[in-house]
C-alpha cells in the first residue's frame, strides 16, 4: 500500500535510499526450478548503470548484486529472493546546499510536507537509483518468461524523432550505440545533440518505445487490470515519465473507426494492428508495442533561484555528473517494468484462464 | 486479483455483462458519516446515460441505481455500499450474427480463447455498460472528497483540437453543449462534425482533458504507486483509452530541464506547472491536469468481413444505435475514477502521512 | 482493507446490513466453465436458515438468491458473479431498546465508537445475517471443488461432547437431526439440552468440527500463508467463534515429540495424522480436521442491565425470537468458509506449483 | 500472494532460507519520524536466539541484525526499512540424511512435491530461523506502538498448567527464568521438565498466552477482518501452532450466555471481560488475551524410520542440537506478530475510523 510493492502474484518490494547503506527488495512468487543466469542478471543492471558512456552521468557505482535466498544449485526454488546493491559511493559529503532547500521540480519539497522529514542525502527514495532493484527482478522476470521477446529503445531525443514503424528496425543494433536507438543514423544524431545539451549544463527529455512479441493469447483481465492499464501503471511510475500509450496512442484519436478496425486473418491473427496485441485489456497474440515519454531530468548544471524551508529566496547551482538525457539508461528499465507486468499476468492465467 | 476490483482502502468491486439482469458493485471503505446526495449520484449516471443527445447513441437505458446497504439516514455508514442498475433493455434478440463470429477490435476472440465460453449476447463484461458502476461509485467519491474540484471535459474530436490552455476555459459551459466542450464556438465544430461522422455509419476518436483543483499537498506515494501512475492505471481501464500523459506530456519531451523546472514561488506554490501538480508521484498542491487519448469506438453501422469460431471468412454488419464518438459520454467516467484514485490516496495519507 | 473481502484469487466482498434492503456479494475469480447448480446452492442456504427447526430462531426469512451475473446457459463465464438475497423481514419495528442503549456483548458500543454512527435497525453489518452471502459463495466454491469433501458437523454443546473420533462417524448422518450431530444417540441429548436452555430464555455454547477428504498435496504457502493460518481466520470471522485448532491442537501441547511424529508409509501418507492433513502449512494429501469453538450467542431473553449513550444504566430485555445455540446453523457457514480458502489455494496452486 | 508477506498498511515481507546466505526483510509503511531504539530491536532478537539458555538449542547464531534504509538520524523516514541478518554457522555440512529422505512432521516432503525441488540444508523456507525477520520488523511495531502493553508468556509446558489469572501475575517476572513463564515456582517446575524430555533426546509442546494493555477502542474491521481473526491467523502463521483462542475461548462453550455477557461499567467498560477486550471483531479498550497452543518440535534425537524419495523405507536420527521445547524461544515472536498486527489495525483506524 505504501507503494514499495509491485505485483501480486509475481511480486517485488524494494528498498533503500540513494545516499543510504544498501538498495534491494524482496522477489516472491518467482516459480520453482527456473534456471537463473547470474551473469545476465549483472548485465541488465550494466546496461542502466552510471558512467557507461559518455553521454550518461560520470558517477562510478559498481552496482554489483548480492542474492541472499530463493536461489540454490542456479535454480529457483519457489521461496522469496532476497538482494541487495550495497552503495558504495556513498560520500559523507555537503549536503548543505540541498538539506534545507527545495530543488525545482524535484521530491524535496513534497517529501517535506508529507513525512515531515526527509533524508536529505540526494534524492532519498525519489533517486532513480531505486530502479537498480527493479532491473535485477525484472531480469529475472526475463528469464522466467524466456519465450517472449521484449524490446525497447530510444525513439526520441528532444525534437529528433525515429519515424521508422518497429517492423522497420533492427533491434540487435539497440545496444550498438550509446543511445539505444537502432537506426545508426538516427542515434548519431541523437548522440551529438546529447552531447550538445551537456555542455550546456542542459537536460533534454526523450520517447522509449518497446515492443513484446511471442505474447501468448489470453494475458490481461477485462475490466479494471487491462493489461494495457497495467503497462502503463508501471511506465508512470519510472522516475521522469511523462505519459503512455500503446497502439495506435494519441496518433489513433484522428482515425476513424473503419481504418482503425483490425480486420482478422482466419488463423486469428489481425491484418493491421491498431489494437497495439491487446484488445479488451487481453492480449491477442499479435505483437504490443508502447511508447513512454520521459521529461528533462531536473538536475541542471547552471544557476537557479529557489527557496528554502522558510520561503526565503536562494541562488544555488546543481553539482557535479548529471545525466543531460535519462532515455538511454532507461532502456533496461523500461524492459524490466514490462517483464514483471508479463511475469505477474502469465501466473495470473495460468490460475484462471480456461 | 482478477481485476475487478479497483483500489485498497476505497475500494470498489463491480459486475454484470452488458445483457444480464443487472450491474452494480460493492464499494467498501468509505468513511462514515459522509452525507449522500442521491440525486446527485443520479444525476452523474444521466450524464453517461445512452439517449441523452443527439451524438451519442439512442439506445434507451434509464440507468437507476439502486441502493441496498451501507447508506442511512442520509449519511454514510461505514459498511460496505452495495448497489445495483437493473437491465430494463434485455431483449431476447438475436446474436446470431456475433455469437459465432468475432467484431474486429472488439473483445470477442480474446474472451472465447481465455475463458472458452463468453456471453455472447452483446459486448458482455467488456461493454462499456459496465462504466455505469464506476459512476456510482465516482459519484459517492466526489462527495466524500468535496473539497477538491474534478473537471473533465472534451478538448479533442478526431483532428479539431481546443489549443487553449485549461485556464482560459470556463469549465461551467461543459454541461451546456452536447459534446462537453467548454468552448461554445469548438464545440458546434465538433458537434457537427460528430453528426457527419455517425451519418457515414463510422466513429471517430478523441481527447477528454481532466483538472483537479483544490488537491491537498501529501497524497500519492514514492515508488510504484505515484499518484499519477494509479491515475494513468484508472485512465487506461476505460474502455476505448489508447493513452495518457500528464503535465507537459509528451510535449515536454522536447523541453528542456532549464525550462521545464516549475521554479518556486516563496510559499512552495511554483510559477508555472509543467509536472502538472505531481513530483516525485506525490501532489504538490497545484492543480493537477491529464489528457486521456480515446480511439474510434469498433461498432461501425457497414458492412465488413470477419472470421467465425472455425477461421471461416463471414460478411457481416454493425447493428443498430451505436456511439458515433465516446467522448461526450466519457467525461463523467473520467471523472469518476479520478474521484476513485483520489478518495483511496485521501484515505492512505489519513494513514501515513506525518 | 475495510474487511469486506475475502480471498485474493477466488475472491468474496460482501455488503449489507441485517435490517437493510438486501444483502449480497461479488464473487471474482471462480474459473470459467465450472457447471453451477442453483438448486444447490439455495440448500445450502436453506441450511443456514432461520426456522427450519425447533431448536432455531423462529423468525421467518426466506433467503432466495438473486444471481446477477456471471452465470450463463447454466456455466459460469469466468466474470464476477454479483448477487443479493432480498430481505423480505424488514419491519419498521420499534428500536427504540437498542437504538440509544447498548446491548452487552454485542457490538452495538465498539460500532458506535468507531464508526460514530450506526444503523441501530438489529445488528447491522454484525449481525450473523451477513453470513448468509458467505455461504451463496462457497456453495459455488464447493461446486468448483466437487473432488473434495466438505463435511462439518456438531461435536460439542455445552458440556455435551463427542468423544469419538470423526472416523467412526457417519457423516450421512449430519442431516438426520436437527443438531447436526453424526450419531444419533448424543443428537438426541443434544436437542434436548438445547430445548432445556431455550426454556430459560438463555443461550448455550458449542463446536463444529470439520473434516475435508481428498485434498491434493500442496496446497498452501509456507511462511504467513499457512492453509491452516487462512482456514483459523476463516473461522475466526465467523460471528461467535472464540477459539480454532487443527490436528492435534490444545491436545497435542501435552504429547512429546516421539508420539507426535507422523511416520511416513512408502506412499507418503502417513500411519498417524497429528498433522492434521498439513505440514509447514502445505496440505499433506491426509484428511485435514480442526475444530472451532462458539460461545453462547449474547441476546438472551431475561431481563438485564446495561448502559445507554449517556452512560446511564437502563434495564432492558432481549425480544422475541433468537437462536438458543448458534452451531446447528454455522455448520454450512464453517463448510462455506472452509470452501472459500480451499478454492483461492487451489487457483494459486495453480500458479505457482510446479 | 506467495506468502512471504504479512500486513496490509504496515507490511512485511520476509526472505531467505535457514542455511543460505543471510535472511531479512522489507518493512514498508512505517510512519516517518518514529524514534528507534536500535539495540532494543537487537534485545528482542537475542530473546529468540539459540544457545540464550541451558534449555533451548544450543546452535550459536549471533543473529544481528543490520539496517540499510528507512531509518536517518534515529528516526524512521516513512520509506522502506531494509534488513538481514546474515548467516555465519553456514557449514558446509553433510545433508545427506535429509537431502533424500523426508523427516516425519517436517515440511521436508510437501515441499519437494508442491516445488518439485527444495533446498535441502535444514529446512530452508520452513525453518523456524525465519521467525527471526518477524522479531526484527516486530520490535519497531513495538515502538511505533509504545503506548500499548504487549506481554507474552508461558502458561503450559506439557502437562504442566499455570492456573492463575493473568491479573495475578507479575509480568515482570517473565524474563527472570528460562522458562518465561511469570510464576517462580511453575517456572521451576517446567524448567526441570524440559531438561528431563532433553535428556531422553525428545521434545514437549507448550501454551503461550499473550496480553494486550491499553488497546485503543475501534481497531479491527467488522466482517472477514476482524481484529481476533487477524490475530488468529498472526500466530498459527507461527512455526509447529497448532491452535488459538482469545477470550474465553474453548471454555466458552459450555458458558451460558446469561454468565458470558460482559455486563458494562457507566464508563463503558465492562465487569467482566469474557469477550477478551474484542466485539463484533472491533477492540472495545478492554485487555485483549489469547493463548497459542504448540506442539512438541518435530526434530527428535532418536532413531527413527522414515522414507526416502523413492518411497524405500530408512532409518535414521535426528542430529546435533535442538530445542526440547519450543515456546521459551516464541515468546518474543508471539509479541512480534501481536505488534505488527496492531500496527496495522492502527493505521486502518487512522485512515477509517469517524
Amino acid at each position: 500500500m505504501a507503494g514499495n510493492t509491485f505485483g501480486n502474484l509475481f511480486k517485488l518490494s524494494t528498498f533503500g535510499e540513494s545516499h543510504g547503506a544498501a538498495i534491494g527488495g524482496v522477489l516472491d512468487g518467482c516459480p520453482p526450478g527456473i534456471e537463473i543466469d547470474l551473469e545476465e542478471i549483472q548485465n541488465e543492471l550494466n546496461r542502466r548503470k552510471p558512467g557507461q558512456s559518455a553521454i550518461v552521468t560520470q558517477r562510478k557505482e559498481p552496482d554489483t548484486v548480492e542474492f541472499y535466498s530463493g536461489i540454490f544449485e542456479g535454480k529457483t526454488t519457489g521461496t522469496p529472493i532476497g538482494f541487495a546493491i550495497h552503495n558504495t559511493n556513498q560520500k559523507s559529503g555537503d549536503y548543505s546546499h540541498i538539506k534545507d532547500s527545495y530543488r525545482p521540480s524535484h521530491a524535496d519539497y513534497v517529501y517535506d510536507k508529507k513525512y515531515g522529514f526527509r533524508d536529505y542525502r540526494g534524492g532519498g527514495r525519489s533517486s532513480a537509483r531505486e530502479t537498480a532493484s527493479r532491473v535485477v527482478a525484472g531480469a529475472i522476470a526475463k528469464q522466467f518468461l524466456s519465450s517472449m521477446k521484449i524490446n525497447a529503445f530510444v525513439s526520441q531525443v528532444g525534437g529528433l524523432k525515429l519515424e521508422k514503424n518497429y517492423q522497420e528496425l533492427d533491434f540487435s543494433l539497440i545496444e550498438s550505440n550509446p543511445v539505444r536507438c537502432p537506426d545508426t543514423e538516427m542515434a548519431a544524431k541523437m548522440e551529438d545533440y546529447i552531447k550538445d545539451v551537456r555542455k550546456e549544463g542542459d537536460t533534454i527529455g526523450g520517447v522509449i518505445t518497446c515492443v513484446i512479441q511471442n505474447v501468448p493469447i489470453g494475458l490481461g483481465e477485462p475490466v479494471f487490470d487491462k493489461l494495457h492499464a497495467e503497462l502503463g501503471k508501471a511506465m508512470l511510475s519510472i522516475n521522469a515519465v511523462k505519459g503512455f500509450e500503446y497502439g495506435s496512442g494519441f496518433e489513433g484519436v484522428m482515425m476513424k473507426g473503419s481504418e482503425h478496425n483490425d480486420a482478422f486473418n482466419p488463423d486469428g491473427t489481425t491484418k493491421t494492428n491498431f489494437s497495439g496485441g491487446i484488445q479488451g485489456g487481453i492480449s491477442n497474440g499479435m505483437d504490443i508495442y508502447f511508447n513512454v515519454a520521459f521529461k528533462p531530468v531536473a538536475t541542471v548544471i547552471q544557476p537557479y533561484q529557489t527557496i528554502d524551508k522558510e520561503g526565503n529566496t536562494v541562488t544555488t547551482k546543481g553539482k557535479g555528473r548529471h545525466d543531460p538525457c535519462v532515455v538511454p539508461r532507461a532502456v533496461p528499465i523500461v524492459e524490466a517494468m514490462t517483464a514483471l507486468v508479463l511475469a505477474d499476468y502469465f501466473l495470473l492465467a495460468k490460475a484462471i484462464n480456461s
